[in-house]
């Protein structure tokens, strides 16, 4: 197969910092597009990947799943995608296609495992996938999404992994006007989460472990805002919301969230804590209420978000940075010091 | 408020022994009928709160909810039901009609909260409700059931707790042919699930930890037995069930069970263990799946599952006892000594 080697910047062992390589890409095949890659979005799991905290990181490893750029090259059978097209890749680059969950458009749960967009393995050199800290990507074009062109191009990165993981609970679990969404965590995942549940027509609330964020959270578009901390609030709005989208990471008491829920509540996690989350059985079982886990989304449902934020003009707020600058973003992600999503300008890497 | 005094079988102190003692009904107000018990089912509820293991309740306390009877005196608005009827009453005797839950039929969900059978504030004589381990009960029509008469009156008795626990979520969670459910935990509600889920066409699979259980399972519907304690058949059997019932009150691993669940499966607890369960979010997160619980059932859903029971001719498997030996079986229900539901014939009392 042919192939060309590109620069990209990612790292070598876990305590390494990440530092520009070169890689190679594939040349496009019948069906695949190749993309210049003008910006890519800073995701926590590139952090978990890059330090193999998941230990499960084959090295070398380049992180980067929020990718948006322009068509360069496409293949012979190519039919989607024209030279020039913004477009965008964002978790995945394949899956089975052959499973139920594939058949059903949620590609995100294929049984033999979809292929992420990076350390993933490689179908075609073998090796393991390179993401989007790169100049450029070479994709099948059923895995890749269309951007609206009124979007600003820098900040719909992030659409690809923060906003399909919000937007797909959202609207699996029927979020629409008349019903009260809570937001738990206000950060990468949690802010796009306020701005989609709001889009949607629900009220959103948005609970918070930290009184710095009630004023972000009202602007971004909450219609209350509960302090965590606060035993009050907290009792005072028992039982008052339908359904509690969780986008913390860090250990945290879920049954201080589920005590929010009316009765048939749902409450979904999309960050990943470590360690196991007790649950009291009394938290789920007096008012029949759930707690379930749901992670990105299908390729369909993917392009039905970035063309809801097109029709609604919603992006996601970023500090754009140099990709020499990625250590030290690192670092500030460890801080939770974003507001609230780190954008890598490609340029920085091309020239 | 007239009132008239009955024989009853119930407890002074947690530490105490069931023993006789008489208690006081009203006499029937213009809504209320009035029961002779028949027969009267013991659930493991009962113990707990004879013994205070809950820590709320007023004693002295008469226990029992599983209640068959019938009717001999109407109060003079009563409509629904007349003198001889055999009827029953189950987990509630009242709530407050007004909420969202009560309107929706729900009333086991009632945000006032509902008037347990026992071991309530009782609304008309201002003492704790008192339950069926006793000669009659007066009861307000709208929370009394028509038992159908081909079903055999003590084996029915279960139905009112263990049997609406288990048909609601099997309803609620949408169980029918095409189904694969898994039922954890075969003892007063384990069984009622298999019977219950069987006869709504699903594909049943018990998943037990006691190897004695495989041929009951079978006999009871069951088409698939797993022993829990067998690693191997547990990871071959892997995201291969739809929705599973867990029956089980003892502390237990939830996350082995979520992973029999296919991509959107449900597991919905309706034993209650004491202590929190730790639930990965790579439980929940990775094939969308939920985690939820739910009690009993509504008074429209239990004359419904009464109904189903009638037409599809099932009933508990039971083992009758005399109310002198209360003590005995309670022990033996700790030892999970009984297939699978002790029933109290009521005229040991009354002679």
């Amino acid at each position: 197969m042919n192939t060309f080697s590109i620069k990209a910047f990612g790292s070598q062992a876990p305590d390494a910092e990440l530092k520009q390589m070169d890689i190679h890409r594939r040349e496009v095949t019948s069906k695949d597009v190749e993309i210049d890659i003008l910006y890519c979005g800073v995701c926590h799991s590139d952090l978990h990947t890059a330090r193999n905290e998941w230990n499960n990181t084959v090295y070398p490893n380049v992180p980067g799943h929020e990718i948006v750029g322009r068509i360069t090259k496409v293949g012979e059978e190519v039919t989607k995608f024209k030279l020039g097209d913004l477009v965008a890749v964002g978790c995945m680059v394949d899956s089975c296609r052959e499973c139920e969950s594939c058949q059903d458009g949620l590609e995100q749960y294929c049984e033999a495992g979809n292929t992420g967009t990076y350390n993933s393995p490689d179908k075609h050199l073998g090796l393991q996938t390179f993401g989007g800290y790169s100049e450029r990507v070479v994709v099948d074009e059923n895995y890749v999404l269309r951007v609206p062109e009124n979007l600003d191009p820098a900040a719909t990165a992030p659409l690809l992994c923060a906003g399909i993981t919000t937007y797909s609970p959202l609207k699996h679990w029927n979020v629409k006007a008349g019903i009260k969404v809570g937001i738990v965590g206000i950060g990468g995942l949690g802010h796009m989460g306020v701005k989609l549940a709001k889009a949607m027509g629900a009220y959103v609330v948005v609970i918070t472990t930290s009184i710095e964020k009630v004023e972000d959270a009202q602007r971004l578009g909450a219609d209350k805002v509960i302090l965590s901390t606060d035993k009050e609030q907290m009792k005072a709005n028992a039982h008052s919301l339908n359904f509690i989208l969780d986008c913390v990471s860090a250990q945290h008491d879920i049954n201080a969230y589920l005590n929010l829920l009316k009765r048939d509540g749902q409450l979904t996690l999309v960050g990943a804590p470590e360690n196991p989350l007790p649950v009291a059985p009394f938290s789920l079982i007096p008012s029949r209420k759930s707690f379930s886990g749901s992670m990105i989304g299908g390729i369909r449902e993917t392009q039905e978000m970035l063309d809801f934020c097109g029709e609604h003009n919603i992006t996601s707020d970023i500090e754009i940075i140099r990709i020499q600058d990625i250590n030290q973003a690192y670092e500030r992600l460890l801080k939770g010091d974003v507001k609230y999503r780190f954008v890598i300008d490609m340029d920085s890497l091309k020239n």
